[in-house]
């Protein structure tokens, strides 16, 4: 079974960049990469701080957050 | 032919945790991953300034750095 890749990002410049590179760098064998965009769909925005989500791009694997360079505060999102 | 992605650490748990999840996630298809332990192999901290690389771990796509999360500043490595 593929594990679950969470990419929450707010459509920033620093976000495409991470996106384009990590994000769709991942073993699709291993990952089903989900792209969320927390300046458009904000009801996610509780789902990504319960993850540990404190600033975008940030890509949550296996339920861990990672955070890839620093694009927005999530606080700016709500 | 395969893209290089160097992922430069420290031996930090918060390094340890982003070569398991991230670096170890990327698709070998696309990408043949190094891995670099700035602490014990200084001779590459030059190396990593050059690419971009402020904090580790940092994972360095295509000539880009993506800093992951934030385990040491470069500088607490030479």
């Amino acid at each position: 079974m593929k594990n679950k890749a969470i990419f929450y990002h707010a459509g920033c410049p620093v976000c495409v960049q991470a996106e384009q590179n990590v994000a769709n760098a991942l073993d699709p064998e291993k990952y089903e990469v989900e792209s969320v965009h927390l300046g458009t769909d904000k009801s996610r925005v509780t789902e990504a701080e319960a993850a540990g989500v404190k600033s975008v791009p940030a890509l949550v694997m296996d339920g861990t957050p990672f955070h890839i360079n620093f694009g927005a505060g999530i606080e700016a999102l709500k």
